[in-house]
């Protein structure tokens, strides 16, 4: 039987896991604040260390080390604090952000505009290292913040790398994981990352919860949000009890099955990366590096990616045009734009973003759309017919 | 028949009402980010616009006027921000708080320690309207920060006069309704606030939501989590869309039944106050002053919070020392000590809350518990027997 809707915009959130929804449904019986001491509050502040247990495990951390926000964004602004310090190194006054991080990455948190700058990227879509380490030696003492997948192109970058020229510079490095977790492994003392940022909701558990965990040695942290002690005092507000319970179950559920569900996108990322070339002149960004399993972003000359998105729409496709935080403005990728890519390619570029759902009929189905589209927007193109 | 649990512990958080329960629940089966174009973001954008509209109608606001935030908390430290202005009056630079505000508004949002002055309450635990004329007259242009009605006494503040001296001075009043809303009647325009907070699971919504509402004539606001441009730039992240789903389902219900269930706790809080008064020395603080209908803060001599609140836990009675958020932490009520309360009083008092579900066999089983309860604390008391 085919299915109603096609999804394939997991990148830009992905649908709840069923083992989310059930623990959140659990959730919303204990009814206890976390900070009460009787029982009912008891309950909650168990369910909240049950999910930070599974938190820390999933990414090799300490329990201890793990406080929650309510999102990826949050995370990032939280972890973006002039201040910071490894070890007994000097407290960070410089940011350096990649080019392509996410827009809560290039805010550049609690950084003052003047003292962020930005390490560019090859046009394959990684950190140009030699660019980072110029930039490290007049930056100092300074804090990199390098995400570990490309949310649009999926370009896993080479942050073992990064780790060790920012540790040489005597820096703090920052590793924004929200889009790689559950997609490849992250181990953060491996990776040598000093602080990294999840999401829950890029993983099946619910929207509005995220977490920042942090490494042994470092110090320096400042809440953004106070005045409670939750969070040992890192983060204040009364936790979102049912999200955390959520993120924890979806985390559990997650990285068990990662290796199975990884080599089953592969193969899928494979089919449509073949189909999609069908058409002649289509291009996949990032295509020559390591990518994570799911994430493939294309484009073609003459496609028009609000017209391609609403085309695949209403052939019961969802896909996304560029980055799913800025699909709603017009405007060409930023990460392409690093990329240095053709600037006939970014006003067309499509995400199409695969989870452990997807299906081999799924990746079909979008493909007899994409060669229905891709022609009827070719000849669009041609007669002028934009408004397609 | 006898309810295992007797929970009086509504003002740390409140059980989740089942409308928005079910709201939620359907709002896991809405898979799209809001931000996305296609129909599944659409679908999740509705859900949340709807929320707002709810929420407007909540506190007599435009619907443009809502934030949706990660809580309470979150969203007073993004209403504490130098640089507001009402009008064409001068942009903020001083923060008045009163002494009995919640942690997270004495934490005092983005002013610098330096700006901050904190207003004097009375004996009876409301403001000192005289005190708070005489800081205004020094500190210009200012940000006033009150609250509605205070979350450990239930003391309900004469927010319009606040308003008025407020506005004479040029300045900016922030009302902190957390604890008020669906206790007492709450439009942002008759009580003259700038700018208004409020959270979903004081209500009966999920914990993890809030939501600030500005007035017509504010601006100067600047984004606390900054890097997308949700919620019109006003606070950036992916939207918790099953959460915001249910705070708009809670404050629907919540309001659609507040003046019955008002009318009910009022009874029941007359019942319960009389009860506590048998034993001889026990004080109700804010007596003398409208107080929110639900909000017992009592104490006596020789009582000890910690101890009590033990007790009644082993007897299946939920109440809390204290304010909820600082329960864990054992330290008298900055509330109590503002108020200038009789120091023999600080370190027994005990706070019981009621909500829409508490019954008379609810109240009766609490002070059944209490008379046992004094009883023996009196006598440990007497004989040292402290760790009872």
């Amino acid at each position: 039987m085919m299915r109603e809707r096609v999804y394939l915009d997991w990148n830009a959130t992905t649908p709840l896991r069923p083992e989310a929804r059930s623990a959140m449904a659990a959730a919303f019986d204990v009814t206890g604040n976390p900070s009460s001491v009787h029982s009912e509050g008891r309950a909650a502040r168990k369910l909240i260390e049950d999910a930070r247990s599974a938190i820390a495990c999933a990414v090799g951390a300490d329990q201890r080390n793990v406080v929650f926000t309510s999102g990826g964004t949050e995370a990032n602004a939280l972890a973006l604090t002039p201040g910071l310090r490894r070890g007994r190194a000097e407290p960070v006054q410089h940011l350096i952000v990649s080019a392509i991080e996410h827009p809560s990455v290039l805010a550049g948190g609690r950084f003052a505009a003047g003292a962020i700058k930005t390490a560019p990227v090859l046009p394959s879509g990684v950190i140009d290292l030699d660019a980072l380490a110029a930039l490290l030696a007049d930056n100092r003492p300074v804090l990199v913040s390098v995400l570990l997948a490309n949310n649009e192109t999926g370009a896993i970058q080479p942050v073992r790398e990064v780790a060790e020229l920012v540790h040489e510079a005597g820096g703090v490095l920052h590793v924004d994981a929200v889009q790689a977790l559950s997609k490849i492994p992250i181990d953060i003392k491996a990776i040598g990352a000093d602080v990294l940022t999840i999401s829950a909701h890029k993983i099946g558990g619910p929207k509005g919860v995220g977490a920042m965990i942090v490494g042994d040695t470092l110090s320096g942290l400042e809440a953004l949000i106070r005045g409670g002690g939750q969070e040992q005092g890192r983060r204040a507000g009364t936790e979102n009890v049912p999200g955390i319970t959520g993120f924890g179950a979806a985390v559990r559920a997650a990285i068990a099955s990662m290796e199975a569900v990884a080599a089953r996108m592969r193969e899928l990322q494979a089919r449509l990366e073949k189909g999609l070339r069908s058409h002649p002149g289509t291009v996949i960004f990032s295509d020559s590096v390591p990518r994570l399993p799911n994430t493939t972003l294309m484009s073609a000359r003459g496609l028009k990616a609000e017209t391609t998105v609403i085309g695949f729409d209403l052939a019961g496709i969802a896909v996304s045009s560029g980055s799913a935080c800025s699909s709603g403005k017009v405007q060409p990728s930023h990460v392409l734009q690093a990329m240095n890519a053709d600037p006939a390619l970014l006003q067309g570029a499509i995400r199409l973003s695969l989870g452990w759902d997807t299906t081999e009929a799924d990746i079909d189905r979008c493909l007899e759309a994409w060669i229905k589209l891709s022609s009827v927007l070719g000849k669009a193109s041609a007669t002028g017919l934009e408004q397609f």
